[in-house]
């Protein structure tokens, strides 16, 4: 599938397959369709404004992004229905929120009445609105409030009052379920959370208010969350390229992204060093495999160095040659680059720029 | 020393203390002033044609670069005198460095006489020349030919007759020894690699080729290596900065490098989510560490969460709160953001471009 030497990539280059790619977001899309449950990808993901415009042409009901430099990025990208899955905070931000509600559809996560408030008064300054998720926490332990019946709904009451905000309903990210391997045990652990969401839900609606947007789930849960009766969207992200670690949980989905390197130094018969390193390629989820050549094993990164060995005998490389490898976390190592190398039948189709790179504020 | 909060910070924000990093500067440049060995800092730390030039201007006879696209950053932003200290390999990578070659004054590692051949071709192409230091391996094992006096002698020689090349000494890199922690030994481990390389140039003299360059060392070793007889540059980066992990091995260095975040979460009194995280941060070297306020430790990174707990009682923080924290390394964490928000005495004095970010091919 892969040759194993394109000219025209200047490395260390992030690769996409797009014969890949292009199965993995028909294949979600298919699985979507027909069901009362849609589609929000993570954009968290691919940070690419192309890559977001062909999910919502496939039927994805808008995108899910984890920080307002992002969703900035979609909006110009040409994306109108935005969910901010995440709190946001701090006196700058409320001012470029409240330019980016007057031009896209926003919806933010929120799990603080004051924060909610500040949000709202901003917002409505410039005669905007934003929708809001109350984020529950429904067993991951990070944001979010209490699962707790009263709570929630106290938090819609108020933020069903207060000027500026829609309240639209409630999310919850079993971030805890979505990565273990064990099928049957995150089964469990996603629908645990999912009925724990859902019953915050039925508790909203037994207090009168209208509850139109139930949101969770990921690549590890999206056919599991998804199927719940009462959510109405689910947040993958991963699965338009995958990774060597998620490979592990959804192997439905195909690798579409890779790492092309070049071999820089042999400096023995079995030990080459590659052009990439720490910099273009992350490693909190181990370290990259090398899917091209055969027999070749990583053993270590430096900041911009790969250290291979061969697994047998020698390794059969010169300098100049290319190495591909397959990251271990798509998100973190997407992050890294400024464009993607696009790549069908050995050849490069065209570069996208990945244009919320590094959109951390 | 930092205020709690500088409103104007857009976080998580890539903080300079711009008068702990002036200090870092002059500290390195008064050891060396007088010295025949002089500082050619490494430029991968900081990825910044500003700090660049000041370190230039404080004395720094030129630049250390890892990246032929770090060079071209550096070059752009008016550094003349350029140590690429790794090898170069491909196709593409050829016809930029020639184009390099013809405005500013470059050297490059190299230990494969073939790919310098075609280097040496590439730049006489169009009229130009690099400059070549043959790179031994002094214990690291990573790139580098074997420190053996023949195969070293016998690069020197083939390097020396090669067409577009100007043969100009030895590099050796004591990445083994850089962050030991204890002195003795730091010490030893880079006085033996520091007279393996030594030994090398030797070889090289007698055999009637000139040496006119030796270069090494690090911001851990700068002032071993630095002081051997015979190293005429030394190739320290980090010492601008520092970072959580370096700070244990140079403590005549100050932390001049924050990440500065908001709370964007606050669950339960104990516990606050900050808005930054693996795409702002770097943990390879552990988790940052809580700086300003006290009594809060990072328990965890997500993505674009940081979780901290209160290390007694509750965290006296609300939603909108600024949290600082110190990174474990300074250089990967550097890589994930645009610019630096330049501070002094509370107000942020400047922001400045980090124009080598990503540039990792």
């Amino acid at each position: 599938m892969r040759p194993s030497t394109i000219p025209d990539l200047d490395t260390p280059a992030l690769v996409i397959d797009l014969d890949a790619m292009e199965r993995n977001l028909r294949r979600m899309a298919e699985w979507f369709a027909g069901r009362a449950c849609k589609l929000r990808p993570h954009a968290k993901t691919h940070k690419c404004a192309e890559v977001a415009r062909r999910q919502v042409k496939l039927g994805a009901i808008g995108i899910t992004c984890a920080k307002l430099g992002e969703a900035e990025a979609m909006a110009h990208g040409g994306i109108e229905d935005i969910l901010v899955a995440n709190q946001i905070a701090g006196e700058l931000k409320m001012r470029r929120l409240a330019a980016l509600a007057r031009r896209a559809d926003v919806t933010l996560a929120v799990d603080d009445l004051a924060n909610a408030a500040e949000i709202g008064q901003a917002v409505r300054h410039v005669g905007a609105t934003v929708g809001v998720l109350v984020e529950v926490d429904t067993g991951m332990g990070r944001c979010g409030v209490a699962p707790d019946a009263a709570t929630v709904v106290r938090y819609a009451q108020e933020l069903s009052r207060m000027p500026g905000l829609r309240f639209r309903g409630l999310m919850g990210y079993e971030g805890h379920a979505v990565l273990v391997d064990d099928p049957a045990e995150r089964r469990a652990k996603a629908e645990a959370a999912g009925r724990t969401l859902l019953d915050c839900v039925a508790a909203v609606r037994k207090a009168g208010i209208a509850v139109e947007v139930v949101s969770g789930g990921g690549t590890g849960t999206y056919d599991i969350t998804g199927a719940l009766d009462g959510f109405t969207e689910i947040q993958a992200g991963s699965y338009v390229f995958m990774d060597a670690r998620y490979s592990r949980v959804r192997p439905e989905f195909e690798n579409a992204l890779f790492v092309a390197t070049t071999v820089v130094s042999r400096p023995t018969p079995d030990r080459v060093i590659l052009d990439a390193g720490m910099k273009s390629v992350s490693q909190e989820f181990g370290l990259p495999l090398v899917v091209e050549p055969q027999g070749l094993q990583v053993v270590g990164l430096s900041e911009e160095h790969v250290k291979c060995v061969a697994t047998a005998g020698t390794c059969g490389l010169a300098v100049g040659d290319q190495v591909w490898l397959l990251p271990t976390h798509c998100c973190t190592t997407i992050n890294l680059h400024d464009r993607y190398w696009c790549v069908r039948e050995g050849r490069v189709e065209a570069t996208w720029p990945i244009e919320a790179r590094g959109k951390s504020a």
